[in-house]
């Protein structure tokens, strides 16, 4: 008995291999259909304003297309499973799917709805987390930057999603500012005078908003005025005008005489040499 | 009996085309349906205190005008299917859903809950986290806010509802305070009595609550103490009244003839040259 | 065929539609009906000792009242729907949403139960994570607070539920401490007597517990004094006596003669210069 | 036939009326007798070894008695609902709301647990998490402690129950020790022998384990000394003997003549006036 | 109609009652049975290699026969509940106990589980997250540690069995270090084997593995050399032996006329005073 | 009649056994056809272009296989039980699995998808959490790689999938930067002037873009410039580049007579020894 | 009745009393059988390369062996249970038991993993977390080293699985790395040209690659100078070779003239003690 139930099981194959056969092709036809499918939906989106959505929509008639073609090769080469019946256990499966891969899955989810939303595009400069830099592309499943100093950093679309993220190129100016301490003795209101005049004679240096100087600190050893003006937001630029503010500033102070002094002590001091 | 398989798979496909077509007009109808309604009921409510209410309202017509649409068009297309079977293995599927996007439906959802009870509105100062700015925009997904520097940062719902936030200008008026060191030697009631004359000079510091001075810590070289003042709360306000405060706190004490000491230490000095 | 189907649908609507006004008529009146519900036991129980409960039953009624009216405006509306399936149904939903919208469910819960605990009222002042205020209103979602310098913080109430809150205000009085370095070479014993005596002298002191003075430190430059009093827990009071404390003391020891040495150091001398 | 359906709802409804009342007041009997059950156990275990267990009993059996009432009065109120089935869509309502509240119900059950296993007692003085004080009372929900400066402190029981806990009076005397630096050039064994003497001669400290003082680090300006002592484990206790071994000690060190020095440096000059 | 429901009730009450009591006293005796299985299988292994296994063979015991009553109870209070039934229900009720309460589950498995595999005993001087003390019992849901200083440390067995234990005790001896440094113009060299010799001729340091010195750091004021030795691992020892080998090593250094230099500085002095 | 059940049982074994043997022999035919079809498909897509998607088909292959050959054997051994049957209880199975190894499941998962993607290759120089160094491999479960001080690290796929991932080497270059400080007397131009040159003299840097000399801060003691240049991507270069500019500069310094100040205090002495 | 439901429950029992001591001894034998399965799979394979798999199968065996004995048990003394039945309950009651204890079996699971794919073996240097020594054994449920001075630590295997885990003995040789900061007015070639001579002539240092020294850093007071070179990966090697490079170092450059400055300052004195 032990080889007719074999020799059955045999049987029954041999009888099913045409099935299996017509199976797998179905299911590399609406494949390969998926494919085309997402590259014609995406080739006649690009350089268009829906360009995004036009990816978004691909890709999902891309899966909507394997999953069909799924369900038909797999109702082909079982007799007795309906689709019905197929649906239903995915939907137990799904339950464990989506909690082994509740990570990978958000990933996914979070990369489309960037895609839509769009918070930001490439070509902004934002900082995620600790990593700084600006974006080089939105793909399904992370985010690619470029730092500034040329690394390359993935960062996984769902953190994008589930964190704050900073856009330091969303306005049309950003604020710097840069502290100097001037001496006790110097006059805090002609020294914030030159400060404001070196900021307002800086090229890149915005006019309106206005740059200005503010008191923000009686320090232990100097007075610490803050000079604060407004740029374009691109980083190179915020660090070129950077640097001309902190030069320029300090070439006015010393011109103007102003004190910039180091750090002071008072010592009191008592000679214990002879003990 | 393989190509009899397939052939009655294509008629039948065949004979459900026209139902497969229809079931996508109705679809359509109902998505377009969804998309005026929200609009309708949005314009509907702009500029009345119910505005946020509106927005919600509409948003779940529209989700619910979608639904019931996917519903009919399902129950067209795939002729077993009734809408109890649909619902219920939706709700199995539902689980998985709620599972693998469980960070993603509850941004949604906690905008929803945010837009209706308003802890804060569009123009407040407010923190949330690291971060701190003007709110620009409360979306469905999403808080925009614009840091006083002029950067975007967008803010997930979530975080917003499930964590703490500061809402700076929540009330009429917020205090503000700068610690002044004084001499150990100086009279310090009445350099207090200077400082407090200087706070209640100056322009935008409100007169009720009063400002003070306390004194807080008999500190290594100075004896500390707090200048603590009520502005208006908005950001700049702040920034504008402190920097004169700390001005002329400094410039008041001078004239006072009140010490403001370095860092000072006692050096007990033992000359070993000899040695 | 196909039209046969879609004219099936289109009349069984038809004949539905009286059904569908007279379900959302039942539920309109029943979410009304909760709205007054709600009203009326918060009123009933305004300013007696069970306002708290009061307000936690009112809302339960209300949340009771609209899923009865849903209840039957779905059997109405749904022929083939009866109460029972609907709840099973609802079971099986309840799973993913409670897991989709964990956080944002235990907040209300958490807010029902804080009602009725009530750890803590209006008016008292806490601590709960980096947030410290006076309590302004507790409702079902968060916690609202004031900070001292005029703020508001909204908290979630899962995060009070779920973490330790410290109540400064639960008690008669708190203690305050402030530690004094005087010299090595003082007697220990009469300065601490001097402070105690200051202490005791000072208006807002609690008598019992009565204030003290101990040594903690052999510290680098002194001999530390840690003095210690108890006054009313509002912080407005706490600080104004630590404020007066402070100055006091350090009026007394100077008259008392007790020196509060600067940062001491020993310096090894070694001219070098002729190297 | 809306109205019919309508009719027949209501006629069902009015039928069901006196079912429904008495269901009502089923479930509020067993409800006063789940109160009244409670306070009999209480009362009758009070001021007996079993008091805390006999509260946990007397809670359950509260519990008990109103879920039985409430099933007995929906058994009443809904003809077409047994006892059984309304168990087993309690159980799956149990998996939504176990997920859902997870954090609250953690918290209770908790709370019996630590009533039960007694890892310390009301009047002990604990560390939990960054809050240490005396236990005031334990609750069901969470454990109340007072901090030794007068504040309350409410800990949730679930983070009592799966984090460390401290028990600082769990056993008869615990072991305080203070750091102090002596000269290099002193003899470092007679030194411990002098603050060895002092330790020996306070009130309060233990005789057994027996006070002693170790070399601990030899520092950047002095050799470090470790004094270590028993004490009673109750925190004024301890702040009360270690303040009198402090000024104690600093005094024995003075008389024998040891030397505490301040921070010592070596400075090798090299006068560049004239460059 | 309404009094023959609730009639059918209370005569159907009265019928049951003998089952309800017989119930009660079966479930009783199994309660009382699992007691004394319990407390039999643990004085039958007290004093045994397997005294762990026999605890943890003692509670699952107990716990088996408290189950067994409960079904037997169930199924004679309750006619149509057979056992079958209750186990499925169990089952699914078992997935909301095991969510909501997972901590506290844990905990008790891991207690079995590390009476089981004994990675420490009782006795053992351990570190478990920031604490470190003696084992002083395991229990099934926590384990107890006295401090070195005699405080009570309750910690979860969960924390213990998924987080990293260090057993300070587990083998025969430990290493410890103290960090020497000598003057940069003194013979490295020779004073590292005046170190050495002092190691060696101390109580307490093992002699294999043997002490060594090395040289770890040019440091800003002088070169470092670490001490490393061997001792038996128990902290009272650790800490007497490390006393004696600083205090020697100080006296056998200055004996041997190594300098152990004061923190250095080189000075360059402008004297500006006429400016 | 026990022993007839067990009579029973053994017969009902016996019959069995010939099914068991064949079932097992089936197993392990399609465990080898397995490995056999991974090493063919491996075999075949090394060093093309698709090697990485011929690992992650193989993979697959071989896992398919040996669950056809599971299903196959049990189908065989066990007569009651068809495919169907066992598909649907594995589903169940599933999510107990699927929750209790989710963090083991997730890492295989994000093996294949980092394998698919190539977010970097063997041979890239990366950065995830606390690690650097170089890829050496990439396998199912997680990456190697190796520090440049010559460890290997082992990193779950999960935490490199779910974390951004800093790629050292995916541009052409990288910039480097070196912050100097430069007298406040010194001309800061020139000085900026003679580091630029310095820096485009050195083999290894990149003409383009072109290295910079930026002003960052007006220190303590100093005006402090910070060099910035671009080298090729390798850490090994990045060094030897970065060790010549430093020692290059400064000697380029030295030579136009910039001043590089040791760090700078003003001191104000009160000599007190007389007192 | 009463007395005939429990004299048919004690007559049921009583005829059911064979099948449940047979049913005992079937799962007696067949756990006896699991352990010497366990044991001969493990001796066979003792000492031969899949020495590690041999321990996973044998573990699995048993676990398999115990697991139908338990099946076998139950279908015995259960009449109307059947091994189907069992399996499904267990699949549900698994869910439960995956949830509750997930941190447990994850532990097991990596246990296993890791003896498979071998990323370490018994007497590899490793650092997991903040513990770092060599491994003693690696057991189904954690992981043991012995850190260099002598503690045991446990590590559990997920998190060893979950986490990266750093090898320091993977590779033949490992790079260590010390600074020296030589004096400003030195010449910086040279003296790097002495510390690389003293490199190549210490015993243990590897040749290839080559030890080397690079400038990283113009320091406060020094140049400094980083010498790297390579030994093999043993922690007593590396400790050993970096002792005698370090001390070496520092004797060559004493003997080379190279200085080795301490910390140098600049001060501005201003005398003002007329004042």
């Amino acid at each position: 008995t032990v080889w007719e139930t074999v020799d059955n099981m045999i049987d029954g194959f041999l009888d099913r291999l045409p099935f299996l056969l017509i199976g797998i092709v179905v299911f590399v036809v609406f494949f390969i259909a998926g494919k085309f499918a997402r590259k014609a939906i995406k080739r006649a989106t690009t350089d268009k304003p829906s360009a995004n959505l036009g990816r978004v929509v691909g890709r999902l008639a891309q899966w909507a297309l394997v999953f069909v073609g799924l369900l038909l090769a797999v109702t082909i080469m079982a007799p007795s499973v309906t689709a019905g019946k197929l649906i239903a256990s995915l939907g137990i499966g799904g339950v464990a799917i989506g909690f082994a891969f509740k990570d990978i899955l958000q990933n996914f989810m979070a990369g489309l709805l960037i895609l839509i939303n769009e918070p930001f595009s490439v070509g902004d400069q934002i900082v995620s987390g600790d990593h700084e830099g600006t974006v080089e592309s939105i793909e399904t499943r992370a985010t690619n930057i470029r730092t500034y100093d040329g690394k390359k950093v993935v960062i996984p679309n769902s953190q994008i999603y589930t964190n704050p993220v900073v856009v330091n190129t969303a306005f049309q100016c950003i604020r710097s500012q840069y502290d100097v301490g001037v001496g006790y003795g110097d006059d805090l209101r002609a020294a914030a005078r030159v400060m404001q005049q070196t900021l307002e004679s800086i090229d890149g240096v915005v006019g309106d908003p206005a740059p200005d100087v503010i008191a923000t600190e009686l320090g232990g050893s100097s007075v610490v005025l803050r000079a604060r003006w407004w740029t374009a937001p691109e980083r190179a630029n915020v660090v070129k005008v950077g640097n001309e503010v902190i030069a320029s500033m300090k070439e006015a102070l010393d011109d103007a005489g102003v004190d910039m002094p180091y750090p002071t002590n008072v010592m009191l001091f008592h000679d214990q040499t002879e003990e």
